[in-house]
């Protein structure tokens, strides 16, 4: 298992173990607050999730959309049409044997917008912050996917 | 090529190979039980689609939206949530060295409580036998997560 | 770090590294095509955007939803749908040590076909242009989890 070990050895690889982490998690909070204002404000997709509210009475009234529900839900797919391709990119690119400090300024750069970005949306923030906030984890991306391109390409 | 050999000699990693492979498949199903009910409900989002089904009828008599598809639509939309952060977390947990059967039993638990997942959200059965197999399957993760942080942590 | 040299000295894994990297920047690319349309049919889902294009009129009037940008927005979350396997799927499958050849049909055909689709999808070709499109990526995803569960099974 020596390789294995020496995987994770690796400085980059280790950064990338914990940003990779910390925004998953970032991502994964988006159920909870989904879930938090689904209770606190009794609006439910799912009539079995309805009736646990409705105690007896009218379970329809329960089952509609709320505009912050539906918020934090386009903050929720926003995540994951920007978080997945950090994950995949990200991972190829700490085995390419990047320079760690270029490598710690693309994941420290991107975490730091991804949360910016969650504030932006659920505060909500005037524009152009959060589309500001989008730009630079998406630049990130691009970046790291550029330096896989211009040093693996095998097509 | 040594140290791809030794990856996939390692059995934590091939433990993850496994689960990865069983819960990505099980979330690649959601999109054949979606076609399904599209197709034996006449219920398209595509005018291409509906007009396959028309046969020179009227099209937007199947342009709708049908409660059952849009039940299955939540449910993938719930495993994508959920399962690319086991994907990305459990890949990087693999790779920190943990103890075979510790990680195993990560594995093993949130496979089998995304399976009830889905059962419990299709059927449906009454809550709260789904949100009680959501809630397994995420603190499955987050404790992978914990575990990574505590063992590699590289800001 | 021997070990990370020598995982991206491997032709397979430099494969998928090229391969993952094309299809998930074609996967952010729906992210641009949505913004195009967005800001030209003036079409937005969130007050502080339609702020920026009311100039001071009505901002409930550009709060609505667009058959073209939803279709965009469909072609994006199959994206992410089938993508999202792909990427953990063949990440695993790479470090299965499979032939160079078999490797590069899957990610070549799996790549092809997820391009096919999207133009299937957004121009919009006629049935079943999109849904062969579809599957032919769907197969491909399923070849390698079988190839993976045949040769590394560990449950």
């Amino acid at each position: 298992m020596a390789g294995l070990n020496k995987l994770i050895e690796s400085d980059v690889f280790r950064a990338y173990a914990t940003y990779a982490t910390i925004v998953l998690l970032k991502m994964m909070l988006m159920s909870l607050v989904t879930a938090y204002y689904r209770l606190t404000r009794k609006v439910f997709a799912n009539r079995e999730d309805a009736a646990v509210h409705s105690k007896g009475g009218d379970v329809k009234k329960f089952l509609r959309t709320d505009e912050d529900v539906e918020r934090v839900r386009r903050c929720h797919l926003n995540d994951l049409e920007n978080i997945v391709p950090f994950i995949g990119v990200g991972l190829v690119y700490s085995l390419t044997n990047p320079d760690l400090f270029t490598a710690l300024l693309h994941f420290r750069i991107f975490a730091g917008a991804r949360i910016l970005h969650s504030f932006a949306y659920l505060i909500p923030l005037p524009q152009p912050g959060r589309g500001l906030s989008w730009l630079i984890g998406y630049g990130v991306t691009i970046s790291m996917a550029y330096s896989i391109l211009s040093t693996t390409l095998y097509l």
